[in-house]
């Protein structure tokens, strides 16, 4: 190409897919077809993750088949499980978490066949197994057990379950469900753009997962949910405060997290319904501190810059109010995603080609080599 | 931009890099200014990671001081030390290695540290790590010890002497060292690549190198080496069989691995110096068979396929030559791309900009929500 693209390849087409899509003008995201206003709060996670991973949703018979097969995946295996301890000590918990992901090939039975029968196993297998190993990683650090699964909850109330030891009323699972559908899929996101990436070198799932976790445990991408809690945390006298923290941040020339988004020029269609979760969570627990908050930073920074709270933004306030620890905040996102990256390692294994792009020389040429005496 | 860019980004500019350049027409690899030509057998690995992480060829005073920040940086830390005897057991070295380098941070002095001082710590002892990642995990499969490193040896020497036990002779360490400095940089390919999209998130160098290791394992990447090797291993009949072999695995469609290459349109230069390195130690070890079938391979391919062979081809003979268990072959690259994964690493957070390119929507559009029992 002659045209050298934007920096950070923004706008520039890297693969195709049938998973997602999103229209960047007029805010909206779909999910094969369907638009997340039609299905957030709707369908459950795992009726998600069937249209994701097997490209339609569930009738009964279907829903009730891959509900049990991801009540029978959960099990992480004796090495993931072995290797906790050791991992859980030091560091933030998606840095463990990386590790023990990794680890799950080892126990897995399809880990050695890279037929696209073994991914689609291994992709239902990962989706369920990444809320248990988040669940036993806070168990883990924190000296207690994992209750079991209550068979009468979804993937999102047994989380919910797993992580607190309390049983969520319907509602918190219900709220948290939703979470799951809205942060699931998103086109070309940085995470889902790895996965692709190693997937493409015909490696394994785990592999482009393991990759994929690396990514978003960034500050630019799924790190800014945490980020944004710390900073509703650190404003002190509440939501009057919040004008003036900031504007002293931006004057500061400091990046306010949650804001802002390479796709979308108006509101991500996920903070709507997220902010309208965090409202009705604040009125069911009667402390709605860091719901206010939240809505004067937005309107703070829409007026000042210009930009609007992404699927980061009103997450961090529900999370919080769900009981969930601030530094499990990204790992939570990352239970949710796994059902878009898995279909995304399908769909490039499915039709595969390398990617691999070009760069831009920019050092100095024409260096000569002289002996190590004489430089 | 309006048009779609070729499939898997080929010559599409994804990033601007100081580090190596390829001119694909003409067979010719610069690292930093420097033609490989120039450079391949006169300058050591750890010259190389100097020039690579450091900007430039070092003086003798820059070289001892790197030399000895590499051999004070080689343990691993009780943590990878302890997870050895759970991931040796079943799977691929390359996901075993793929555990243990994620969790070399939990032990890293600078895990937490995003500042780029830390960054360049963390990418030398990256370096001096690896290779005793490799030959740990090859002593703990067969049930040995590692020797201690010879002071008097540089890394290529240490990781002969400890994958082996057995002390090489100058020889074979100053070659093996060559492979090192062949293998060290390539520009955007794939696991490279896949760190750059990791660190652009303002994730850690670990994370950016576990994904990379993951896309370095697919056959389509680094794993070609050992297919090739295990190809020419399935040819009964030694020099006389291949071209019959050849001609049969075209003619069923069958992929031949270690030729061709996305960027290079003749000889990759890396394979020049591979040959010749292949032929050297056929006559030193009295046994050509495998350079002698490389050779007629090569001869076939060219002619009735017009394709070159690439980095790999060659690896695969040299690195039998020298002892190294095929398996291992992969892990091998890994301990001298790290030398430009950390690299790409410290200048992607040099310059940052998040990597997230977009996507072309190919599914259903208008779907509509219909509830579970009329589906």
């Amino acid at each position: 190409m002659a045209d050298k693209p934007p920096r950070g390849l923004a706008d520039v087409v890297a693969a195709s897919t049938a998973l997602s899509d999103i229209d960047g003008q007029q805010g909206r995201l779909f999910y094969r077809g369907y638009d997340i206003h039609d299905i957030a709060g709707r369908i459950s996670f795992e009726e998600c993750v069937h249209l994701l991973q097997r490209g339609s949703l569930p009738t009964t018979q279907e829903f009730e088949g891959i509900v049990d097969e991801l009540a029978g995946d959960r099990d992480l295996g004796p090495t993931a499980e072995s290797l906790l301890p050791y991992v859980v000590g030091s560091g933030t918990p998606m840095e463990a978490l990386r590790t023990l992901v990794s680890a799950l090939s080892v126990d897995d039975p399809d880990a050695s066949d890279p037929s696209l029968e073994a991914d689609r196993r291994k992709a239902t297998r990962l989706v369920a197994q990444m809320p248990v190993l988040v669940a036993r990683y806070e168990a883990e650090r924190s000296g207690r057990s994992v209750p079991d699964p209550d068979p009468g909850l979804g993937i999102a109330g047994n989380f919910l379950l797993q992580i607190s030891g309390k049983q969520p009323s319907p509602r918190e699972a219900e709220i948290f469900d939703e979470c799951l559908v809205l942060h699931a899929d998103h086109t070309m996101n940085a995470s889902t753009f790895t996965a692709r990436v190693i997937a493409a070198t015909l490696s394994d799932i785990h592999s482009a997962i393991t990759g994929a976790m690396g990514a978003l445990r960034g500050p630019l991408h799924g790190g800014a949910n945490e980020a944004v809690m710390k900073t509703l945390q650190s404003i002190e006298g509440g939501p009057e405060a919040v004008d003036g923290f900031v504007r002293a941040e931006l004057e500061g020339g400091h990046k306010l997290m949650g804001f802002g988004h390479r796709v979308y020029k108006t509101e991500d269609p996920r903070a709507t319904h997220l902010r309208r979760m965090s409202e009705e969570l604040a009125e069911i627990s009667g402390d709605s501190r860091f719901y206010e908050m939240s809505r004067r930073m937005e309107q703070t920074v829409l007026e000042t810059k210009g930009l609007y709270p992404n699927v980061d933004f009103f997450a961090a306030s529900v999370y919080h109010s769900l009981g969930i620890p601030t530094d499990l905040f990204t790992p939570v996102f990352a239970i949710s995603r796994m059902s878009g990256w898995t279909a995304h390692v399908i769909e490039q294994h499915e039709d595969n080609r390398l990617i691999r792009p070009d760069s831009e020389y920019t050092g100095p040429r024409d260096q000569r080599w002289v002996a190590i005496e004489e430089r």
